[in-house]
């Protein structure tokens, strides 16, 4: 059967995610290709695991893509504490979610800046950064981004761990310009790992 | 001043590392050059924040490096939740740790095998996979693995979540045999990202 997008015009997709009602993939089950702004339209309470079988994906605590988010690549998440990186504040909803339209792998590039507005030192990044400091960034925080392609992932401490932000060429036009800007639930500059995400 | 051990001997070091018996960098300050067995020979009760300064290093949940193991590569680490990725079982301690002996990052390498004691599909590692599904591994489950060269961190989840195993090219000769060698909390095969462990 055709794919209803002509993978053409979809270079990175097609993008499908499997959500369950309840924990190990138990109980009402839904599959989705494209965003879902709140589980609640199709009688669930919340997603309490799930599998992402196409693209990458980024999931939020709140209905409307608001609160904690969370990037979700290819794989099983069976319980909360699969997708959830802080471990400060227990996150047990996750109530909508979208694919990421990331760029090719290869060609993920982003600046990050010393000071909020795009100002202070600078420096491009195009690869993973498990920690920035010991790759070069001098202290423990950035204060803006600019993403000019690709889709990437930017976590509080060092390892990919904390609260995650999820940072795209598509969205504010790619400027997260303060720390209010890289999501909901941020709250201080901190930034000590950064990485692509890849589809 | 000279240092102890001239860097010609030790390649990929010095390794510093400074802990504080409480969190938010107060309260007794210890540095550390070499291994810790255990924080109470130095009169901690246990590591509530640390900063990796030089180098990277395993954090142990017990003394003689044993308990849950997290990668801690240069950066700040103010609480237990930055170094803990596993919400389901709540780490509050820190009691030994060791520096990484990885080799250069660009030439590690490490086989996967689909089976224990090496058998069935395998696959040769040499980059970060934050999905190793995405990226063509068949399942969620790694039966044994073997590293030719480098330090590597496999984990429980995609995007690099949950449990943390350390594989060293230097311990066990490289071999992982079971999930009971991967480390000494490990329960089961689930291992669904992989990455390299830089200096």
């Amino acid at each position: 059967m055709a794919l209803t997008n002509p993978v053409d015009s979809m270079p990175m997709g097609p993008w499908k995610i499997t959500v369950y009602d309840q924990e190990y993939f138990q109980g009402r089950r839904m599959e989705f290709t494209a965003c879902c702004q709140n589980i609640n339209d199709f009688c669930m309470e919340t997603v309490r695991s799930l599998k992402v079988e196409c693209g990458a994906w980024v999931g939020y605590e709140h209905s409307s893509f608001c609160g904690q988010q969370f990037v979700l690549e290819k794989g099983d998440y069976p319980r909360w504490e699969a997708w959830s990186g802080s471990n400060a504040y227990r996150i047990e909803r996750l109530m909508s979610f979208r694919p990421v339209y990331s760029a090719c792998h290869k060609d993920s590039r982003m600046m990050v800046y010393e000071r909020e507005l795009f100002m202070g030192r600078q420096w491009e990044l195009c690869d993973d950064y498990p920690s920035l400091q010991a790759m070069g960034w001098f202290c423990n925080e950035v204060g803006s981004m600019q993403v000019q392609s690709g889709a990437w992932v930017c976590y509080q401490y060092p390892g990919y761990r904390g609260h995650q932000y999820i940072m795209e060429c598509d969205c504010h036009g790619g400027e997260y310009k303060h720390y209010r800007e890289f999501g909901s639930h941020a709250q201080t500059f901190q930034i000590q790992s950064i990485r692509r995400i890849q589809h």
